[in-house]
C-alpha cells in the first residue's frame, strides 16, 4: 500500500471546514489496529461538526479527521492486541472511555466524562485508513454486508434504548421513526414487544416502521397523540415509550401517555430546555432514563447476537457517494432526504 | 359510647368551609373497623383542602370530614375483619386503591388511578371516631407514643423515596429538609447510606437535618448547591438525590450534582412547570422516578421493621391542639411555624 | 338449572377413592362466582391425589371434589363481585392465597405459605358447576377457544418461568419437553430469545419441541447434554436454563452447563434429594430461582397479553373425554400418553 | 535496593515443597507497579497449596511465589501506568482477568473463566517486593493501618457477598463467623441490616460476631437452627442468608429458614457434594446465587466507601510472623488458631 491516503478533514476551527486531504497512513500504536475503510456513514454529529457548534467547539482541536460509523478489514494489529487478526472484518465504537475514572470503574463506561471520540478528539474514519484501539473494535462474523456493519454504531444506540427494559410482552412506544427509530422498532420487535407504536409526523416514515414491525401508527400532525394513545391501550398508557425525536413536544406528550410505573427511554436529546409537569410524572411513579450511545461492551455482545439472528439494515442505507463527495452526502442528511447515507473511499 | 361524635367537617364546597360538626358515629361494614382516635396530624393536603384549590375541587364532594393521618384504638370490627381485634392501636394507610384496575393487579397500588382517599373522598379522622377498611389498618407494635403513630403515613412518604433504590453505602442528597426530609434523613442513616448531604434553605431545618445524620449541610442560599456538592463527591456527584423540596429550582439544581447512572428519587411535587435540561440529563444516564405516596403494603412493612428498631418521630411533632382548634392548626402548617401538629380530639 | 350437578369426588382418605358424586350446585358467596364448566383438564397433582400420596395426606380432607384446571361461563355472581358479569368466559387461577400474611402483603401471594388450594383444600372444576371467588377469575378474551382456555393455570406456570428473567436476546435451555415445557418453548420464542435448545429425552416431545420454536434439540441419551451444549454456545454455556423436566439428573447437567452469573429458574419439581456441586455452581455465580406456580396476578396479564397477540394452546391438548371417565383420563396423564387430557361434563 | 530479594516459592509439584528462596527483583511491566511488601497475610488457600490438593494441581505449575493477601508501597511504576504513583499505599486485588473473554467483557471479569491469579498461576507476594498490573491495584486512603490493608482482598468476599441483594432494613442471618463472616457482620451492619443472626458452633467466634454487630447468636450445636430462627422471625424466616461456613449441614438448613422469595448468598465453597430438598426451595421461590469472590471493580469502590467512612479490620489479625516462619503460619491457619496471622517480610 501507499504510505499516504485520502481523508476528510476538519481543517480549522470554523464553519465548513471541511475539506479533503492528503495525509500519511496511521501507524498503529501497541494497544491499536490498522483498518481499511470499506464503508463510512454520515452521522448527524458530522452535520454538528461541519456547522462548528458549541458542542463540536468545546471537543474537538482541528485538524482533524472525521468519521465514526465505518466499517472495513484489519491490514495492521498492535504488538499487544489479542483476538483480532489481519484479514478480520471490523467496525468501531466511537467511544474511548478513559478507563480509570470512577464511572469507567463501575462499567459505566458509556458515560464517562473523559471519553474521547473517534472522528472528533481522534482522527476518524471517512479515509481510506484509520487506526484505533483494539478495545474498541467489534469483529463481525461472516456474511454481514458492508452496509448493515458500516452503521451499527447508530444501530447500537437503537439496541441500548431497546434493551434498557425489558419489553417482551410489553406495549412500547417508539417515538420518532428516523433511522434510528426504524432501528428500534425492528429490535423491539424482535425482543418480544406485545405492541409496537410509531409515533412520527412523517407519513414516509411511518410507513416504514410499520413495514419494520410497528403494529400501529400515530401521527401528531393528525389525531392528538395522548387521547389516541390511552384508546390504543384501553385508557392504561403504554408500558414503555422510547424516545428518538429529540423533539420536546413529542416528550412531553410521552409524559403524558405512559402508564402508572411505566418507564421513559430518553435517547433523543433536544437542543431545547424541556419542560412538563413533574408533579403529575411522580405522582404516576414514572420512571425517565437516559439511555444513550451504547452500553460498553454489553451492547455489542447484543448486536453480534441480533445479527447472527439474522438481523440486517441495508434496507435502512439509501445512498452511496464517492468519499470526495463527503459535502453533498452531509447535505443530504442535513436536509433529512435520505436514510443513511455512506461515504465509499 | 354516645351516638355522636364531634367532627371537622369541609361544609361545603367553597374556601374556608371547615366547620365543627356533631355526626353520628359510623357504622363500620362488613370489611371495616372503627377507630376511636387518638391524635390526628395536619398534613399540606389539609391546607389545600380548606383553600378549595383545584386538586381539591376534582376529588371532593363536601360535606366530608377531612384527616387523613392520625392513630386510635379500634373499637368494633366487620364481621368479615381478620387479623385485627378490638384494643389494637392502628393508623391507616390514607389511600383506598380500587383493587381491581390493571395497576392494582400488577401490585402498583400505590399508582392507581382510581384511589379513593380518606379524609378526602370518604370521611376522614380529624374527629372522634373514624371507621375505614381492615385493609388498609396498620397495627402498630406496642410501646409506640401517639406523636409517632399519628404521623406514619407521612413518613411512609420518606420510607418509599428512601428505599426506592439501596442507600447502603451510596452519597445520598435529600433536598427539601421539611418534616418528610428530616424523616429521609433520619431512615438513609440507619439504612446505611455513606455519606447524607441535606440541602435545605432554612438554617434551623438544616440544623435538624444535622442533627438527626446529616453529614453536611449545603445552604443554597450561602454557595452555589451545585459546585458545592461536586466538590463534596470529588467531582462525581451523588449518586443518589431525594426531593422533597418541590421546588423547581431546587430540582433543576439536582439533575446537575448527581452523578452519571445516579439516580433522582422525586417526592416533593412542585406547583408549576419543571424546566431542565434533558440532554444532559439523558446523556449521562440518569435516572428519575417519581416515588410518592406508599408501596401497599411493603412501605408498611418497613415502617413496622424500623419502629421495632427503635425509630421514633416524636420529635418531628412540636405543637398540639385540641380538635376544635382545627383552623389554627392549619395555619401553623400553611405559615410553616411549626414541624407537625397534632389535634386531639 | 338443576338444584344437583355429577361431579367426581375424592370420598375418602385412601388411594383410588374417586367417585362420581351427585352433589348440590354450589350457592356463591358475597365475593365468589357460579361458573357452569365447559371443559377440564387432569393436572399430575390429579394423580397424585387419587395415589393419595403425602402431599395431599397434608393438605386435603375428604370428601372433596377435584379439579384445579377448568373453564366455564359465569352463571351466578355473588352481590360484591365487581368486574365481571354473568356470561363472562373465566378460568381460575387454583391458589387462594390468605391475602394476609407477610408474604400476600408484599404481593407474593404464590408463596403464601397458607393458601388454600382449588380442587384439594376446596371444591374443585371437574364438576358441572363450581364456585369460587372472584379475586381469582380471569375473564378471557372474545374468541379463544375452550382447549386453550381449560389449561391456562398449566400454562400460567410457563409463562411465569420463561418470564422470571427476560429472555429475550439470550440463549436459552428448555429442560423438560412435557406440555408445560413445550409451552416454555412457544412463550420464550415469542418473548425474543436468541436461541432455544430443547433439552427432552423422548424424541416426539423433542420434535413437538422443534415445531413449536426450539432451534435445536438436545437428547441426553444420545449426546452428553454438558458437552453437546457447551458447543452449541461456543464453550459458554447458556444464559438462561429452564427446568421442567423434575429430574434431578436433568437438574445436575444443567448446573454445569449454565454460564457465569447465568440463570437456572427451577419449576420442575423432583421427588427425590438434589444433590451438586455448590463451589462449582457458586464460583461461577450463577443463579437458582424457584417459579413454581403463577405470579398473582401479573403472570395472569402476562397470560391475557400472549392470547391477544394469537397465541393458542389447543395443540397441546390430545385427548378428550367425559367427565365420568375421569379414571381413564387420569390413566393416560400416569402413563404419559398424553399432551394434555380433558374432561368434558 | 538490593537486586535480590526473600520469597516464599512453592519449589516443586508436591506437598510440601514451600521454601524460601532469595531471587531476583522482580521487573515492573509498562502496565505493571513494582511494590515493596509491608504485610502479607495467610489464607486458606495457601494451606491448599501447601497440600497440593487438587484445586492447586490443576492451576499452578512450580516454582511460583505464593501469596495473593498482602499491601505494601509503590517503589516504581511501568511506563503506560496512568492514576498510580511511587510512593501510594496500594493493596490488589488477586484475579488477573483475562479482560477479553465473553464474560469479561460484560462486566463479569470475577467469573472469568481464564482468570490469572496471584500467587498462584504468577508470582504473588509473600516476598519483599511483588510486580503486578497496575489495573488490579487498589490505592489506599490515607491513614488505614497496614493490618487492614492486608486483609482487603479477603474483606472484598464479604463486601461482594454482603452488597449481594440490599441488606437494609432485611433479617439477616450470616452462617459461619470465621474472619470472613465476622466482616460479613460488620458491613451487614452498617448497610443497615434490620437484624443479624450470627450462626456459629463456635462459642468464642460468635462471641466475636455479637461483639460487631450481630443482635442475636444461634449456635446449632445447642440448639435447631431451622426452628430457632424460625422462632426468632415470628414464623416467617430470613430475607436474606449469607453462606461463609462452607459446611453442607448449614447450608441444608438456611435452605429451611429462609423465607418465601427469599435470597441465599453463597460463598462459602464446600468440598462435599450439597444435598437439599430443591422442590420445598423451589416452591418458595427462594433465589441461590453464588457470590464468590470481589466484582471487578465494583466491590473495590464499596470497600474504599467502607474504610472512608472509618471501618478497620485490625482486630481480627490476631498474629504476626516475619516472612520466614511462613510454615508456622500456614499451621495457625490450617488448624483454625487464629483470627487472620500476617507475615511480616
Amino acid at each position: 500500500m501507499n504510505n499516504t491516503m485520502k481523508c476528510v478533514v476538519m481543517a480549522r476551527p470554523e464553519p465548513n471546514a471541511l475539506e479533503l486531504w492528503e495525509k500519511p497512513i496511521p501507524i498503529p500504536g501497541d494497544d491499536e489496529i490498522l483498518v481499511k475503510v470499506k464503508a463510512a456513514a454520515i452521522c448527524g454529529t458530522d452535520v454538528h461538526i461541519r456547522a462548528w457548534n458549541d458542542w463540536t467547539q468545546k471537543r474537538m482541536m482541528p485538524p482533524v479527521t472525521i468519521g465514526h460509523e465505518y466499517c472495513g478489514e484489519v491490514v495492521e494489529i498492535g504488538k499487544n492486541v489479542k483476538g483480532i487478526k489481519v484479514g478480520d472484518i471490523v467496525t468501531p465504537e466511537s467511544h474511548l472511555p478513559c478507563n480509570i475514572c470512577p464511572d469507567c470503574r463501575r462499567n459505566n463506561r458509556h458515560v464517562c466524562q473523559h471519553t474521547g471520540l473517534m472522528g472528533v478528539t481522534r482522527d476518524g474514519g471517512f479515509a481510506e485508513y484509520v487506526a484505533f484501539p483494539a478495545e474498541i473494535a467489534y469483529v463481525a462474523p461472516p456474511g454481514v454486508d458492508y452496509k448493515t456493519l458500516s452503521i451499527l454504531e447508530p444501530f447500537g444506540q437503537a439496541v441500548h434504548a431497546v434493551m434498557d427494559y425489558p419489553v417482551c410482552g410489553q406495549t412500547v412506544a417508539i417515538v420518532g421513526c428516523g433511522p434510528i427509530g426504524i432501528m428500534c422498532v425492528m429490535v423491539a420487535k424482535r425482543m418480544g414487544a406485545a405492541k409496537i407504536i410509531a409515533v412520527e409526523l412523517n407519513e414516509a416514515r411511518g410507513q416504514l416502521a410499520l413495514d419494520n414491525g410497528a403494529d400501529v401508527l400515530v401521527n401528531p400532525l393528525k389525531v392528538d397523540p395522548v387521547e389516541k394513545i390511552m384508546e390504543l391501550t384501553g385508557g392504561v398508557g403504554v408500558d414503555i415509550a422510547i424516545e428518538m425525536s429529540g423533539s420536546v413536544i413529542a416528550e412531553e406528550q410521552a409524559t403524558r401517555y405512559i402508564r402508572p410505573e411505566g418507564k421513559f427511554v430518553v435517547a433523543g436529546l433536544p437542543s431545547e430546555p424541556f419542560t412538563f409537569n413533574l408533579s403529575e410524572f411522580a405522582y404516576k411513579g414514572i420512571t425517565l432514563h437516559g439511555a444513550a450511545a451504547r452500553l460498553l461492551y454489553e451492547t455489542w455482545d447484543q448486536i453480534d447476537m441480533l445479527l447472527k439472528q439474522g438481523l440486517r439494515l441495508d434496507n435502512i442505507v439509501t445512498h452511496e457517494l464517492p468519499l470526495e463527495k463527503f459535502n453533498e452526502a452531509i447535505d443530504l442528511m442535513e436536509q433529512g432526504k435520505c436514510g443513511k447515507a455512506l461515504l465509499i473511499p
